[in-house]
């Protein structure tokens, strides 16, 4: 604390990001990073980039990202932004839309940035509650507000809404922005980018560092009506002329390009996931259904934060949240098949650990 | 105008930069970037690093660049505060500490997002008029205020202040944040960052973007006392967790490890600026004393946009401000020597030009 501080940051409790071992050897599960490198395209493209270049500015407007982004999501330039990583457009998006006298409406368990991103721009909020089967139930969102926003799928529940379910609250809810966080769409989820058409009110946020394997990089983007992305783009000019890098924009327009690359590396992480859902299961953990690359699991009798320090101990870094409801669980991010079977080896070898016949 | 904004992003009014000109044969002498491409130490770290890492995510404290950064000014670590590019430096500077009762005093004319930020935060801001020669005279920061920011030397003008006058304002302005942005610093002035070693409340931000000739990756940063840094910190981290990716804090690091590539061009960056601030003036032109890689400069008895239009027609991009007392100004970046003969060539075959004898 500082006498120097605006009043307002003296109450700011920041997002704490998972962490980011020195130890190279260490298996990271706990940051939903991809467990496959960026795609062949990515590469060459950076390593055939013109580094002399870096002199100067980048396109304020990284038109070339926009436009790569609305060509391959049937849109136009104007109903994209980007943004350096989806935290920051998420940031613009709530200063943007949601500062308004009614609260914004979120589920009480989901990204934990929201709230954060809520202290910093003095925006009330409510929290909807989740079901007890931990999914999101919109029909919980009918009632006044200034906003809404929801991961799909959820995170770190990793539970997926149906896009009828999104459809009939936008139906409904048309005076205030709805914000659809697609973070972890790729691994088998359906996107609402389509409804974005139709909707003047649906902003879709999604980014670069799960399914394209470039969270090094920072890439998010949002699609919406232009109204929203006009609005976006006011914060933005207003706060930084040039959030995206050179190597970042040609690197994001090599990503959106490698089609082939990116089904094929999604697919078997999600082929991965399945088989470890099913392992996890024998093991005796409760396994939330997920479209994502995590799965979000509690033991049956052990409790989470035990095992977190068991596998931490043993070499691999998962993630645990201290907080109610969930404190049980454990987010376990889907790494390459490897990997997975050294968390499940590992997790056989725990002393109170029984492997149940199937 | 829509209505699913917040109130206050309705009146922001967007800080506007500098062209960046699709057309690759015009001569950008608009925006400042550094004639000369990055260090040969930034590329080569650049082409050596292994891009399968891009699949994780960065280090969120970005420890290297801080490290190197406070190694380099001969502070500690934890003096330093790291962000994309200075703008967002600056922007969590004006959240953090300038949300005040009082108003926060700045130049009249200066770099011209500081009044767009104010905008967006909500600051009450008063602007205090340089003196007839353009000159900022601190004698007139005298009076209640929320914090003070200026530029050293100034923008647009180039002017500078010496360091004992920025001591002398420190040493009776006590109780608020003194924020001296050096952008341009390394082109003849001298840096406030020792005294920051005995003033807490004086925070000297910097940029990669000019001297370091990296523009295009986005690095700025900012030092002062660890509670000031700590105060940065929980705005950044309620922002975004993860601002500089992996490919800017390596090239970061290195850009301050070449120290000899960076006098060379610094110090051919200032030969030049010489030849042609004498060049200008032979022309008729009246050229402000300058410590930056630009001049600002008006012409005698020629308005300043026609003379814009006129090197623009030629392929010559400079920069002027529709703002008074200073539209009749250009502001003129230092290129190559070869740039600068053909500003000076193309000025001397202007039909209402003449060259004046020495």
């Amino acid at each position: 604390m500082s006498k120097f501080w605006s009043e307002a940051i003296q109450h700011l409790v920041p997002y704490v990001p998972g962490e980011q071992p020195k130890e190279q050897q260490i298996v990271k599960l706990n940051t939903n990073e991809n467990p496959y490198p960026p795609s062949p395209l990515v590469m060459q493209t950076l390593q055939d980039f013109d580094l002399e270049r870096l002199r100067l500015y980048p396109d304020p407007d990284a038109r070339a990202l926009k436009q790569a982004l609305a060509d391959y999501h049937g849109v136009t330039r104007d109903n994209v932004f980007v943004g350096n990583g989806s935290d920051e457009v998420l940031a613009h998006t709530f200063m943007a839309f949601f500062r308004q006298k009614a609260p914004l409406l979120m589920p009480n368990i989901s990204y934990s940035f929201y709230d954060v991103y809520c202290n910093l721009y003095d925006i009330q909020y409510r929290e909807v509650p989740l079901q007890a089967d931990f999914s999101i139930c919109l029909d919980d969102y009918s009632q006044t507000n200034g906003g809404i926003i929801f991961a799909n799928p959820n995170a770190p529940t990793g539970r997926t809404l149906e896009l009828d379910e999104i459809e009939r609250l936008l139906a409904r809810n048309t005076d205030s922005v709805v914000v659809v966080d697609e973070a972890y769409v790729d691994f088998g989820a359906q996107s609402a980018v389509a409804l974005t058409q139709r909707y003047d009110n649906l902003l879709v946020v999604q980014t670069f560092s799960k399914s394209r394997s470039l969270a090094g990089l920072r890439i998010g983007f949002a699609i919406g009506h232009p109204d929203l992305i006009d609005g976006l783009e006011r914060v933005k000019n207003s706060f930084n002329s040039y959030p995206l890098d050179m190597l970042a924009i040609s690197a994001g327009v090599a990503a959106i390009k490698d089609e082939d690359y990116f089904r094929s590396t999604t697919d078997r992480i999600v082929a991965t996931r399945e088989w470890t859902c099913n392992e996890l299961q024998a093991l005796g953990f409760i396994v939330l259904p997920s479209c994502t690359n995590f799965v979000f699991a509690q033991h049956r009798y052990l409790e989470g934060a035990e095992l977190m320090g068991y596998l931490r101990a043993n070499g691999l870094l998962v993630r645990h949240f201290s907080r109610p409801l969930i404190d049980n669980h454990l987010r376990i991010s889907i790494g390459t098949d490897t990997e997975m079977q050294q968390l499940i080896d590992t997790l056989t070898g725990h002393p109170d650990i029984i492997r149940l016949e199937a």
